[in-house]
């Protein structure tokens, strides 16, 4: 699948290698021979990652961190020098290490999809397959000391049932209308980035259990697939949402949402708790020590300094800027529902409803921005009290997303006032450990635990649901939690220190 | 002892062996031969279960999870082919394995019952003894994260004793009567099903120690052992209570109600909170782990899908429709006094009371069910207020049941209100340990912590125990426990993922 | 040092040994001869324990369990049959085993007493030169899950200090008066059983360190050493106090009060919330296992249950009827000012202020008797709360014992209203590890400690201590804890269950 | 470096040697031999350390402790005897340990600066380089159970944010102005004692960090290096404050405050939560361990008990007697901006605020002084309520330390009403790892993180923050905490106890 469309003569793999300096950097992706000299200083991700490929093929590295067409949009066309001529690429045998094939031996030995039977097990099982250490942390980190990760898991489990007997459950449905759209679950697919550091058809898995099941996706500005490549594997009338990152550009931005709103999308996500992305520890000490001190960067040369992580490299071009006054802008580019992603207060709650917007989500981006931020769960307690006080009539729905791992963490929000929950890395965790199957069986343990739960508490439609089915006077007390989560401890990964204190004299 | 009270022939095994496939599957139980091919379809079980034995013996397999009756009453008498004949019975040597070496070893190193000094002492001697492992899986497992069962234990530590001193307590009598019924404690044995997963003698156990010792037993619709066997290893007089999951079918449980009342039953708990039986997760592994990959199930065939469980495959029959509604008839059909098992709200408990029905148990099933419902005891608060504010003058116990293990704990929930307390596990652990003799044991135990306790509280009889004596100001607080229990933790078995970690790179 | 006073003609050990059964049961304690025999059903400890050693020499057995002088006061003087012949004695050439030899590396390994720094130091030392792991289990061991021990320790960390500063407190003064006794610490030596199961003199140990130091020892109905003894011991004027369990025989406890109040002794603390004695499961394991199975005790013979502990062993005399009515009695027999001991509410503060009583001891027995009882230092606040409403005027000491382990836990218990605090095990562990010595030592620490922390919050004389010094709104908070305590925590051996979880299959 | 300036003849070490006794007692330091003989019993930390090194050279001992004058300016001239002739000096062929190779080899592979990404970082690896393990165990001690230094961390994690989304956040601006000082960071660089124990040149890598990057620097009165010394390393116009422990010798303490103020000094921080130094058991310990048991202290001799620990050795001066009354004799001797450090009640504050001083620090001496004293943040609620309460109007500054390791700790403490915070013991182990580039890495990770901080808050510059973007109840909440901190809790190391417990039999 060569993206070069031009007619260009063969390049001869010896003569690319010949530009590999500062000066003149040719690299090949996809087959195609691309002179970014001239690139190399408005590269997101800094100069140097160019570099080390210079003359190379660079596909390996740049596939799971960009869509498809990144490099054919971004660089003028006279850079692209054409096809490369595949008899002059010299075949590598890579030699299999003894850890590869330990490695191997572990993928082998894995437990099959069916011995899978809840949330977590996908987590801790899509490490091992996950093709780099660095794509997990990346998807597993949090921000500063990951206090806001394991809160959003724990905040679930302060709220606690008051479930009502005898009544009819014989039937129970779960399906439910999110911005419009049927779901057949009130929990919608969130977006998460680079979905190719952990399974080679990335975002795609998604996609495809989505499809099938009558599940709504949210696609991610950063997915690793392009946008259009995902809307295409679509069935026919699949509903998406998507996610963006506003652009420093406004006009990348507006080319982005009148595309998506061409393409059917039926809701637009503005992260708004994302000026900057994260410090995110796990995932720099990952970039650290993977990075080799290579060649080194010149005195005086402006670089991305190498201990910021992947979420960094790639997150250059989010508009810190972005403020209340854009949002009449986004109403008047683009006819789908704008929904604002990241408020954490009843005060900009009220300032989202008083701005013509459709709705709002009460997240904290999933533990990876603010550290000691407060879980979605306990900021919607305040969120529906200041909204009814306020007197809103309007249709604006509340989503809450962080920390879902049981069908009945999203009965609990949706008891609270939420319309419908968002869940991202648990459908990431099942594709990266099996695939679209992983996402299949993700959907069918929800649809499991949500029929046993409905019918516990004794509701058979979602609409039941009431703010007395729960106890949430203990969600907003910051000290403590009850029993322990064993499956969450279990899978959770401390942070760890810069060395082993075991290391020591 | 053979079912087969008529007088066909006997039919040879070689004869069974020859009818083993979906369109003529004929099964051994008990020394009788039975055609169960039209019944594959509707055993609650799944037909897969049967068809792994067709043609041979499925003695062992069939008895710990069916009363002894099961299969005569399900199956019209002329499926019922006969005796087979014993001459024809291949005697198979059974292999004693390493494994099973090392288990008998154990087993006769185990502490002798004198040194066991209390209830958590029986959760930790009874697993080994436990002739399969997915009968104690089934025993000990709880909903989703577990997190209720451990409440359950947690929040009697959370009320604490305002003891009385300086009062005579030379004498002190801890009897008291259960509807109508004497009672040597104020504890009866709740219901649990499948004894003979733990003991041959299943749930029989219970019965010739409760005679014995004056305390009542409640008989669960899932037995191992019938209900008429068990009534009938009674005493004379010994009074019995009986559980009930509904029937979809009503009429079989109107004659079971009627047999019930017929001999002598003194309480009818009729189980409110498992429209379905729930996700037990411990449960779940070992039914996946345990199962043979075996013959495939054909395609499109409709079966229980084995991921499930033992409590799932048990229990299709119960009706989820059961609603307020039923309740009249109940009370039409029975003169028994009829209690409802799993009331979890005050709301609950008013409907309760206005339906006529003589008491409640505050219950969350031994966290089975809901998993983060709240604990019985912490029910019992509100409970109380609820009725005392309606007025309620009434008859109308309350008992509460989930997590006791000290006399301490029936006491503190007596103080609050409770009628009795049941305890299910700790005395289905005793037997399973210990037999009969364990079950004396664990009943002593009670005894003599109740003197004890009620000497230190300051109070001589039942009916001197009030609320004021103790500070239940924490119950309701959902965030955090003082000191460890260590018997508990030290007894409990967190939860597991798919696969430990440490098998990881 | 023969207790036989009379001339009797020597006995030989081989005459001894021929009165070896129920029939005829002689034994040999300090040197004389007793015959038990009709003595045996009367035995508190009951008649197996003696039968171990009929016809031998029992004096090791016998002298940390019981004063000196108890066989000669409970047997009548014709049952003492006169000294032992020594020549008859053979000496029993005791064998050094692998272990004993271990034992003694290891305690030649302990610390020296000036790396003694603090408290609990000394529990963790005590233990190694503990002559018996029955002795240091019947020390250390409290009641049920023994989650009151620990609450009792965790209840002073939970009060926090708000300190004063800028005030002149270069001269710092922690003396006081107790019940009119001076006192050179706000610290009195809490009553504990049988001492020699530690250390062979006892609690002469206490009785020396608190005679050169300026402190007050109560003196233990249980003491291994006979009142007289330890009264003897101390240096002339020394106070003293007695701790009085009592007896179901009136005339019994009124001959030691009377004799108490002959030799001087200052205040009497009697034990008002021991009607029995707890059941304390590390001691009534330690039994089980350190009890040679020997010669069954004979069918239908009553005796105490082997599974009892030291603790219940020896209280067999201690009358569970004592009540208020007995209190005028007690006022009547003595001039002796009376502290009841064990009070745990406002109520029966009340109740103990209007009996005429001169004091009460807020306490649970250090966590050995009703478990899940709340904190001394926690019920002082309603106690004080209630006095002040009822407009208390007559002097009436509070005082406060259990998990005192530092100067702050006083000063915090003396900032909320108690007169001194009593602190038992602590200096227990300090002569078990230490002897005497140990003892003084851990004096000098409380007086290190005090004069820090009484500069650090400001106070020059425990007068100036106020309420308001302390934050105690955690206090009767019953969830959770912030920091651990380290040193408490390394200390504790948590409740083992009957088996290791790690021998099963 | 000698620091004789007289022109005395040489003196031989052999001459030295001879004066190695209670009787005469000579000592080399840099190089000059004095007479201490008449020192001895004068020196705060005892004369037993002293002679250890009579008649030789204790110069490695001395230089941590003292600052180079302190010999010159506490000894009178007559006995400063002059140099010693390097000639005799025999030099000592120092051998290299296994464990100090060992230790060389960890020090090789320690992680480089650039892996280092938090202030936890630099705790870890601060242990490894420090010189000597008592210096470190100085550094990283508290007061009896360590309690409050683990409160002064938890208490910011009881703060949750309350964040504001979708403002323009392009620039953000962290810059304050300190005590009229300019400042790049909200954050001052606290006293902490005895820098060389840490690295050789101490104290001066914090100064010349703090001068190239615009930080502020406090000295401390017990700093290794000289207080000249400090200001003279210094850029020009460089702001420094002092840190001063009152003299019981007011004169020396009134020379010390002008000089400083003759140097230029913008703030002088008078410790009021000293009165004596803290009990620090890990120092205690340490000391105890380090010392040999040498000659023996000659009975009857007083001296500083050898289990005090390195804090109490050099604090014997500190006035006890220091008093409200002495706040006015301050405001006469002096024009700077005078700020009482560690106050810890609203009272104190008012006190205060009334007494004319310019500000307070709400400190509890990083957990050093009063265990279980609050975190000085907890205090800064009711510090700020009573100062509004009492309509304080005059410029009065709050600063807060103890326990800061974020950014976002810092914004919270400015939240809730601080100006600026201190932050000691984290520059002090950034130096102990790296020196001066590690306290530049330290403040540079407080930039990243401010910067990122403040964006994901809402806020452009320090002034916006408002009480209202935290949620602070669980502030004065004394139970629990949420989630843990993992970093925290891998750096922090438990009090252990004498002797380890599997030491046992």
């Amino acid at each position: 699948m060569s993206l070069a469309s031009n007619s260009s003569p063969l390049i001869s793999s010896e003569t690319a290698k010949q530009h590999a300096s500062r000066d003149s950097c040719w690299i090949i992706v996809h087959g195609s021979v691309y002179d970014v000299t001239d690139f190399l200083d408005e590269h997101p991700g800094g100069s140097q990652i160019i570099l080390k490929y210079a003359g190379q093929d660079a596909t390996e590295a740049y596939e799971p961190i960009h869509p498809p067409d990144a490099i054919t949009t971004n660089l003028p066309k006279n850079k692209h020098l054409g096809p490369v001529d595949p008899d002059t690429i010299v075949a590598i045998a890579k030699e299999v290490t003894e850890e590869e094939k330990r490695r191997q031996a572990l993928l082998a030995a894995r437990p099959p999809l069916d011995e899978i039977i809840n949330l977590h097990d996908f987590e801790v099982e899509s490490e091992l397959p996950c093709p780099s250490a660095k794509g997990w942390a990346y998807y597993s980190s949090a921000s500063d000391d990951e206090i806001t990760i394991r809160e959003n898991r724990l905040a679930f489990q302060r709220v606690w049932f008051r479930p009502r007997v005898l009544r009819n459950v014989a039937k129970v449905d779960w399906s439910t209308t999110i911005l419009g759209q049927k779901s057949s679950l009130p929990v919608y697919i969130s977006a998460t980035a680079l979905g190719k550091l952990g399974h080679p058809d990335g975002e795609l898995n998604l996609t495809r259990a989505a499809g099938k099941h009558g599940v709504i996706q949210m696609i991610a500005t950063l997915a690793s697939c392009s946008f259009d490549e995902i809307v295409d594997a679509g069935v026919p009338g699949q509903p998406f949402f998507v996610q963006l990152y506003v652009n420093r550009d406004r006009e990348i931005t507006k080319r982005y949402v009148q595309h998506a709103e061409k393409r059917g999308v039926k809701g637009l996500f503005i992260t708004v708790d994302a000026p900057q992305l994260g410090r995110r520890e796990k995932d720099m000490r990952l970039k650290l020590i993977g990075e080799e001190s290579g060649a080194k960067v010149q005195e005086g040369q402006k670089d991305v300094p190498k201990d910021q992580g992947v979420a960094r490299a790639i997150s250059a071009f989010i508009d810190p800027s972005l403020c209340w006054d854009d949002i009449p802008w986004f109403l008047s580019i683009t006819k789908i529902p704008i929904i604002l992603k990241g408020i954490s207060t009843a005060e900009d709650a009220l300032l989202a409803y008083d701005s013509g917007v459709h709705g709002i989500v009460l997240s904290n981006h999933g533990g990876r921005q603010l550290d000691t931020a407060r879980s979605g769960l306990e900021i919607l307690i305040e969120v529906t009290d200041a909204l009814k006080k306020r007197g809103a009539t309007r249709q604006f729905d509340i989503f809450v997303d962080g920390g879902v791992r049981r069908a009945s963490d999203v009965l609990k929000a949706l008891a609270l006032g939420a319309k419908a929950v968002g869940v991202g890395r648990a459908f990431l965790y099942a594709y990266c450990a099996y695939g679209q199957p992983g996402v299949e069986k993700a959907i069918q343990i929800f649809r499991d635990e949500l029929e046993m739960n409905m019918r516990l508490l004794g509701v058979t439609t979602l609409d039941e649901l009431r703010p007395e089915m729960v106890d949430a006077r203990a969600l907003n007390v910051h000290t403590g939690s009850i029993a322990e989560d064993n499956l969450f401890r279990g899978t959770y990964q401390p942070l760890s220190l810069a060395k082993f204190r075991d290391a020591k004299l």
